[in-house]
């Protein structure tokens, strides 16, 4: 079957074959559309679908938290695209379509907190959007509109060969919080009783309640450091391959670099005696687990020396380099390298 | 149950509590929102949701027309309510769910072309938007962005006591499309086999294949005539009363007046002998049916003169007037007047 990446190539084409809008800087195949807006500014937009039973589980959503948390969710998601162009999120709008037994529920209005208390945080209306029923599933789309100085957006396709690649944060936790998740609610239960209950919490966190970094996209944007960044929502390998892909440049990581989750690597170093999700497998989470939202980005080399280590609070790591092996992805590990394949999240595998 | 409009009301007032952006003209409410853009225009943006099982069916859409016209139908409805605030649509975004067995067939193909033709008789790019994997149903949102000069976008809050109501086009064929839909195939077969074949096309082509008033909404703007618009989707006397209840006065409808589908009326007078569906109410599917996607406008009844007969090609009608019995609608028909109540189509009836 083909893969999702493989039907956006398909639509792309078709967009391609038509009269180019001047006024489009940046069409379907970045985190976020560019659109030219003012005289000093362009317009940035993305829109994020949400479905029941793909991206989340009625049972995570059964409670006042766990429906708060879809909405943040709904909202982080689009706000981490509009990051990722180093763009400063301005406006949203939400689509939500839920079945009847869903809509006898408060879940709407917990849903609604969720995300306004990120909404407020940075300072975003909600200015339109759409309500519906559906037969049994919720469904949500979440669009968000940014603005960037004019011609200043971050594309993915800025990498050169040579070009050091940073991610933000620490990558695998909310893959890891997945497979808690995925896991019994004994499990968390247990895990609860346990003294690493905080590491629990982490996890779950990082799956449900991720961090938009909104000011990090903007700091480095600012300081002109990035010249091209994504933001790790299908994994890090599927997702450098993407930023790969629009560069047409390969890339090399050093897999002893990589910032793996340190409650993932803590909860694996000593793991609880009766655990049956005991056995997470760090290397495989932090490189093709998906929903961390962290930023990647790359920085000409002649730059890197002004890399901070954090960024807007947020700690900074290198993690390899741009090749000119057009779109190959190598792993190094010190002393075997080997070719990394995209094996992050993608709705339709082929 | 609460109604959907009571819901999006309830989030209209969550957000009237906070903080008013200044950049925000107008939000959740009307049929797009306005924000400010540039020193000359101002954005509307618009978002609809299309579910199926809700909005159509699986057996509509099985075919190559019928899942181009459900392309051709995403994106109209969008450009409905850009046309409906008196702006120009601009850019379109498009974020589609479709389950693995959708995905196996042309589906996709055949609603892009649908969608491309549209798009292009607008001259509408495709700019962004998100595709996923559902479990078993397919879900559409469509938005879409327009540009209307700065401060002119016709909003539905403008209406006065003694504004004069006018509708586009015509009334009621969408839902009487609907109606035979639903019927069984036999009965659309039947149809075919009648020498007034084309008249059940026409009802069929008006609920798949609506036609968005983009024309009639940038002239009647142009010429300054419309001082509250709407257009026509969940059904007249629904959107009325959401007209009604922005401006803050009632109405009166002459039932005389209304344009009644000339299809749907031509059946009704000369029904098929062995037909299951002869029985279309006519008045009833104009007042209540919806999707017919006209516009319904208010003028000053010192412009009324100006009113042409017809707006970019499509036929104008007077069918009431605005009064001051605040948000009440009344129906005239030459001798009894009736309230009327609002019973346009709504996802969750209260």
């Amino acid at each position: 079957m083909r893969s999702e990446f493989e039907f956006i190539n398909r639509v792309r084409e078709q967009i391609a074959a038509r009269r180019r809008d001047p006024r489009v800087r940046c069409g379907i195949g970045d985190d976020a559309a560019v659109i030219k807006h003012s005289s000093t500014h362009d317009l940035v937009i993305s829109a994020d679908l949400l479905v029941e039973d793909i991206d989340f589980r009625h049972a995570w959503i059964s409670t006042k938290d766990g429906a708060r948390a879809l909405g943040h969710k709904a909202l982080a998601v689009s706000l981490s695209d509009i990051a990722a162009m180093g763009a400063r999120p301005r406006f949203s709008l939400l689509s939500i379509g839920v079945p009847a037994n869903i809509w006898r529920t408060k879940f709407l209005d917990h849903f609604y907190e969720g995300f306004f208390r990120l909404a407020d945080e940075h300072n975003i209306p909600l200015i339109g959007g759409d309500v519906s029923r559906t037969t049994d599933k919720i469904v949500i789309d979440s669009v968000a509109i940014g603005e960037v100085q004019r011609g200043r957006a971050v594309l993915r396709s800025g990498a050169r060969a040579g070009d050091q690649i940073y991610v933000t944060g620490e990558l695998g936790g909310a893959a890891a919080g997945l497979q808690l998740l995925e896991s019994s609610s004994q499990e968390i239960t247990k895990r609860k009783r346990d003294s690493r209950h905080q590491h629990t919490q982490h996890l779950l966190a990082r799956q449900q309640r991720p961090t938009p970094r909104v000011a990090c996209g903007l700091r480095l944007n600012a300081r002109r450091l990035a010249t091209a960044m994504i933001d790790i929502s299908d994994g890090l390998s599927s997702d450098l391959a993407h930023l790969c892909q629009a560069s047409g440049v390969g890339a090399t990581i050093d897999a002893r670099l990589l910032p793996i989750d340190h409650a993932m690597r803590e909860i694996v170093e000593t793991p609880l005696a009766e655990s049956s999700v005991g056995s997470f497998e760090p290397l495989r989470l932090t490189l093709n687990g998906g929903e961390d939202y962290e930023l990647l980005f790359t920085v000409r080399t002649s730059d890197a020396a002004k890399v901070p280590r954090r960024v807007a609070g947020v700690k900074v790591t290198r993690i390899g380099e741009m090749t000119d092996d057009s779109r190959k992805i190598m792993l190094y590990d010190g002393e075997i390298e080997s070719v990394l394949s995209s094996s992050g999240f993608a709705h339709f595998k082929s």
